[in-house]
């Protein structure tokens, strides 16, 4: 976006990955800072577990998922001690699956081995009001809308008192009405302090809350758990910040969170993120996707349980900035009972328009000694 | 160095981090890819959790211990969707304590709160020979020096058979004879596979390896926590990938490791590795550092731990490439009872040598749009 705000908004701008062979287009998208992952795609090697990505991918074979497997694992293996390879993966790894699935003509959810694309019942996900009248406006709205499930989070929520935010919640339920499914959103907000999330169970619980999200930061396995026992109905959800498959699954293991939730565009691409999606069927876990910005990141993150019909919520952008609202033609829409429906067409099924994109493209040049490690060609080229 | 070549010896190439107020100078590093690092110090701002490193540092007041731990946490706060952020951070946390102790003239570990450096037994960490006989010859030169204690890993080890890996682990103690303290590292080799691992134990245990090494990625914790129980008088030890104080205490809390090792260049710096012992130290865990780089990346990971008497061990890089040898004029060298004693200079006691490293130095310049980013500024300036 021409202005970047400091709000919680992580649509202002996109990284897009695009992958070309024998006359096809692959695109990926990623949650990343598009600088450093730029930066990480072709860096100088520091040694044999620091590679840039590039040695990991171009000239790679691509006719089937295992190669998609492959080429993956081995970015994880020759970039191990590169910290960034994990969110550039993702884009990468995205935009592979689409490249296969118009060589091979078949959506991408096919090629992970699932018959059919359940729909998913689309949660209209927004940040919080200022106030809970602003937050209670903001319900209203939903409920006036096609949706049957509403995320709040961010913004004030856990910066006042237990009093305020359980004000919030209140305010989001009314406005909601009492059928509709309603998700809170601490986004990390009390770190690993187990008291501070706990004084927010008593209006949780009293609004019906389905889950709270992200009390703590990814990591904090210990707080998850003991969260966990003491929050009675409402289930613990979180995931969206881990970027590869074990920190999803100690999750799962250790933090007892009802719903993990992965963005592909985050935990190392679709590849990374269906197996995850298999683990959380076997633990009894629902798989939820992570999505804030594009069309293209929805698609791509909702294929991974595509066939999981009893993983029925979707994450669905409701706030969308005027850059992911112009990213593509097709638009991933509610149908009139609120769910989502993946395309398909071959691929993601989401084609970037590069015309829209053209005005938004940023002109990045990376030069180390006399070598131009880095340089945008125009997205129209 | 002037040609990076494809092995596992992470002292190729260094990211040096200095920071200067009122007339003094820090200086820090970090485990990192280097330009990925410094694209993350001054990157455009993707959103409110997603800032470059600049704007949580620059400008910010450092009267004492306290406000690194603020400039730490507030990274951590406005870069916590930026994932190269944990890497940068080390590198500028390390450089903020080594200016704080010369603020204060004071060396580092006694801003930490110890009353004493207590010197650590030195043991020589070197990859394993190509083949048994280049094994037992290194395992050999070390014996003849003043070290009581050598790690080998990497190389060979894990990617044959485990009747190979026996031989090596054989050779390496033949070479040590019976007294020294034996260490094996496996670089994460198996991944997540226990059977892998598993087949490696009575090797060690004939051997008596004090630990195994980074059986798995440091995420695998059931992995961990299962070879934990079958490893009898070997203890497992991990670490060295943690970017974050949870996923180090996560290793304790889940993975059972006996020693948890820490690399300050990687961890979040002096102020996370700090956090990390103080844990360790409550839950009975020996806190080793990790170190494989220079003479100023190995005071600032024995700082955190200096004061803890029985937390004996220390990595010690022996065979640092030309780029290390070269790095500082001072040197941190084993007595002649093979021990480390913490410099007792203020900060860090390891001054870069600005003339030896100018021939090192690479040009990097990044810009966005119309904006510099960066542009490298000569070491000498």
């Amino acid at each position: 976006m021409p202005e970047v705000r400091d709000i919680g908004d992580g649509s202002q701008d996109a990284l897009l990955v695009r992958v070309q062979a024998d006359g096809l287009c692959g695109w990926g998208e990623c949650e990343t800072s598009p600088l450093v992952s730029i930066a990480s795609w072709d860096c100088p090697m520091s040694h044999s577990a620091c590679k840039p990505l590039s040695a990991s991918v171009l000239g790679q074979t691509l006719e089937s998922g295992k190669d998609i497997q492959r080429i993956n694992a081995l970015v994880r293996t020759n970039s191990f001690d590169l910290l960034q390879a994990d969110h550039t993966l993702s884009g990468i790894d995205v935009a592979l699956w689409d490249l296969l699935g118009k060589k091979l003509s078949e959506p991408v959810y096919r090629l992970l081995g699932y018959s059919r694309a359940y729909p998913k019942i689309a949660y209209a996900s927004q940040l919080f009001g200022a106030d809970p009248e602003a937050t209670h406006r903001k319900a209203r709205q939903i409920a006036k809308d096609v949706f049957r499930a509403a995320k709040f989070g961010w913004g004030p929520y856990g910066h006042g008192t237990a009093q305020q935010d359980a004000e919030h919640v209140h305010a989001a339920r009314e406005g909601l009405g009492p059928e509709a499914i309603l998700l809170v959103d601490a986004g990390t907000v009390w770190g690993d302090n187990l008291g501070l999330a706990e004084q927010r169970l008593p209006a949780l619980q009293a609004c019906n809350a389905v889950w709270l999200e992200e009390p703590f930061v990814s990591g904090a396995l210990e707080a998850y758990h003991h969260l966990a026992k003491h929050s009675g109905g409402v289930k613990l959800a979180g995931g969206e910040g881990c970027h590869n498959f074990h920190q999803a699954k100690n999750l799962i293991d250790y933090g007892n969170v009802g719903y993990v939730q992965v963005d592909a565009g985050r935990i190392g691409g679709i590849t990374t993120a269906k197996a995850v999606a298999d683990y959380a069927a076997r633990r009894g876990v629902q798989f939820v996707n992570h999505t804030f910005t594009t069309d293209l990141a929805l698609s791509a993150s909702v294929q991974p349980y595509a066939g999981l019909e009893t993983h029925a919520l979707c994450e669905f952008p409701a706030e969308p900035s005027l850059l992911a609202q112009e990213f593509s033609v097709t638009k991933l829409v509610p149908d009139t009972e609120g769910r989502i429906h993946l395309p398909e067409a071959p691929g993601l099924g989401v084609e970037p328009d590069p015309v829209a994109l053209a005005k938004y493209q940023v002109a990045v040049d990376i030069r180390v000694a006399d070598r131009q490690v880095f340089r945008s060609v125009p997205i129209t080229g």
